[in-house]
């Protein structure tokens, strides 16, 4: 049985020896460890997999030993997740089909180690695009006047299926609080910009008025303030006056695709952190 | 005897080829042309090397030839430089020494093709750089009240060395805007962020606060805003959370030599033109 | 009438403006012209785009002008192109199915201005991507035995659907002479390593053995030698000691999409030439 | 006191948390770890930064017992080192100024922490960099006749100053295999190609030939074998038909600076192990 631990707490001397010395005395091998320590505001994070190999113990029992024993006199924030169980990932989209056959495709080849229930679009355009790949598609509209409603059924979908987290693939839709709430850290967005430069609509077209000579695309959890949750992966492309700002545009799938991408694939494997609204990633 | 022509004019067809013409019937071999029409706004754009090889003409005969038969039917704005003369460039610079060391070490094996009369400086800590590669150095301070002698003595130097264009190596103070109108186009700043993220004071703790993966330097043409010239190059490099702010300064500082070099070897080679606060440039 | 004319030749003097004027007595706009000079070699390479907006000539007779006027005194090989008129781009896949994906999505979002007559591979497996997308799938399998028959099976439908150009989307199969020889520069693989490290089989396991820190792909057209053909596009990636062959393949994988795509797309704009088995490519 | 300790072992169970309760029960804390896991070959990798802050340990002590209680049991092989102690790094350099400027500024910024006895080269061309920095040049010729006196000489020096390491900062010429013996890993090359293409001489020129449009230089440690030992850095920058032979060589200066330093700045931070002929490059 493998397992993945994530940890943060106040950084103190011996944490990383009193972990792996419980890790173990409790039968399992430590297979990778990772850590950091942001100085300045004194938190230790640490990432550990561990194999259980021939002493399968209860979980329930080490869950309790392990907050027993460690959370609590540290002061830790925990999770503990079984390796063999795939989490199940939301696609949102809106009219933009580029990262949705990105992440299909690659869900497809079994690069993405999730399960997808459904798409769940404010357009009906994108059905054909689930049809192609056999994903349940539920068509929300979203307008003024029936905003609650939406809400309401995109939670209900949300419990339906057990979804763990969202993936916004170009859903060009603000997301409201209740949903930002109920998923912290488990909403990704894709913003077709180096943030924090351009947020907010119309990205390229601001770029291109800017003159820059790079453009980029960056992959965040949402938060409350628009564009400005913690980064999880930037990249970028160079341009120059040659591109017009539809060139901007076709430049700038290439990058949201593989920024949202890498983005998703870092949060299936619990590779990211968060804390005072940056991301630890440990790669 | 090799010339570059600059020129930009409202858009019209037939522009190339008459160019061109006028070029050859003047005896000129067209070595490399490159052109560039802005369709949003209307305007062309080229640039042209051209050998005059047996048949040196007389300059000015051509520069009014040049007025007369093109310029004025097309409304166009022209220079044109003869190959052989070496630019003369002022370095400014306050305490850093790497963009300062990074171009006198270009300068030094032949990579630049200017002459460099002086390196001027708000700051005495660097006049040993200077020693090092046997270039005057001239310490002109500049406090709220010396602000206006400052000018003038900057003012002073650049008349008596006949300066064509300033590069701000890590310059760390505002060039006034008497001297920005003097050399419009002609001052290159280096800016140690992606702009238009993080314009002004302390980037580099902008940046790590913000906890962005990725950082950038940006050169740019000074004008009278603040870090809001058109943009010459622009440079990035991938951080993480386990950078501190020490270590996005000194990756930061490759990127702020590179980033700066290439603008100026772009504008030394008279690649640059700029129009509504954007940058064309030829490469 | 846009057209796109592709020229090489001896290098001269005038040639420029002898073309550009030729382009302007026909009626035409120069919209985009780029230009270069080998000049080890001395060869001049030209493109260019011309609008022949109100004045629409007879193209037989501007070929045969053209031919007479400029081809012939100037010794140039050239070619035409009709803008409006969309090549035809066969497929040609075995078993991955990332490439396949990645230009059959950006072919269905207009991204590609070619038409798909058909997907052509030895291999059964991929025919549901093709059916996804609703284009013609052929399976021609290639044995020992078998490899005339193929090859004959291959030309016909390259004939019957009136083929251009073929890509080589992870086409595991050596292509034959005969086939190369009828398609000269015409045929675009993508090959899992940065060339010339790492040609033939298995490039992956070789760089994971030689311990690389980054890994590449590279785009060329076909030619008799394997792996040794004009190179179009490469890009890289990093890569690190804690990678896997596993994770050198996936990576791998985004790069072989991104630069076969940007290759596929700089043929069908006609901005590749080809010379002494290297490229030149207009951007 | 901060320590850095480096191990490599056959894998087995348990070895993270036997060395980090190693540590703690003898009074550090530890700052860092960093491990790797090589599977295919079974051998465990670790890397310790400890701060033993109140209980400065007897270090001789402390490696009798580390050798006795870890090193023995789990047949590692391994090396600790103190902090405060800077490592002597001798600078080697022909007749290219670019990485020697590089690393002497960097070095001069307080960028690395070495101390640089002397700079030795086979010309006296480069003596004017090492009297611009104050640090002693030894002309050490080398033909077929005075090989041996030459290789006398380089090692005389290198004992007499107690060098640590050497950097070939485009030294051209063969490090003979006695020196390579006794500086086993301890030799920094930089190659001007991406390796493995294009080893031996030439790379730009045989770069060029190929049409490439990505050129790369490489970092590594020398070896017996020529352009063939362990890789610690590799970077690379894109070219294209229009650059020639020059243009190869001045753009790839910029690269050999930047990846010869950050290999450098690796080593001394010690962050390099290495393993059948692959480097662990701990960031």
């Amino acid at each position: 049985m493998k397992t993945t631990i994530l940890i943060h707490c106040p950084d103190q001397s011996g944490i990383i020896s009193t972990v792996t010395s419980f890790i173990y005395r409790n039968g399992g091998n430590i297979i990778y460890i990772d850590q950091h320590v942001d100085k300045e505001a004194g938190v230790f994070f640490m990432r550990l997999e561990s194999d259980f190999e021939n002493n399968i113990p209860d979980i329930s029992t080490l869950k309790q030993k392990f907050e027993e024993e460690l959370a609590q006199p540290y002061q830790m924030e925990w999770s503990l997740y079984i390796g063999s169980k795939r989490p199940k990932m939301a696609l949102w989209v809106s009219k933009y089909n580029h990262c949705l056959y990105d992440l299909l495709s690659r869900y497809n080849s079994g690069e993405l180690e999730v399960e997808i229930p459904f798409i769940l679009s404010n357009h009906p355009d994108l059905e054909y695009v689930a049809q192609q790949f056999g994903i349940p598609f539920f068509h929300v509209p979203v307008s003024k006047d029936t905003k609650e409603d939406a809400e309401n059924e995109q939670l209900r979908l949300m419990d339906q299926y057990e979804i763990d987290f969202i993936v916004l693939a170009r859903y060009m839709q603000i997301v409201t609080q209740k949903i930002i709430d109920r998923y912290p850290n488990k909403i990704i967005n894709i913003h077709h910009s180096f943030l924090p430069a351009f947020a907010g609509a119309k990205p390229y077209h601001a770029a291109f008025e800017r003159g820059v000579k790079i453009i980029g695309a960056t992959s965040h959890y949402v938060t409350e303030e628009l564009d400005a949750g913690p980064i999880i992966e930037q990249d970028v492309t160079t341009v120059s006056h040659s591109h017009n700002i539809k060139d901007f545009i076709t430049k700038g799938r290439d990058l949201e695709k593989i920024v949202l991408s890498r983005a998703v694939k870092l949060h299936i494997r619990r590779k990211t952190m968060v804390y005072n609204n940056k991301t630890v990633i440990f790669t």
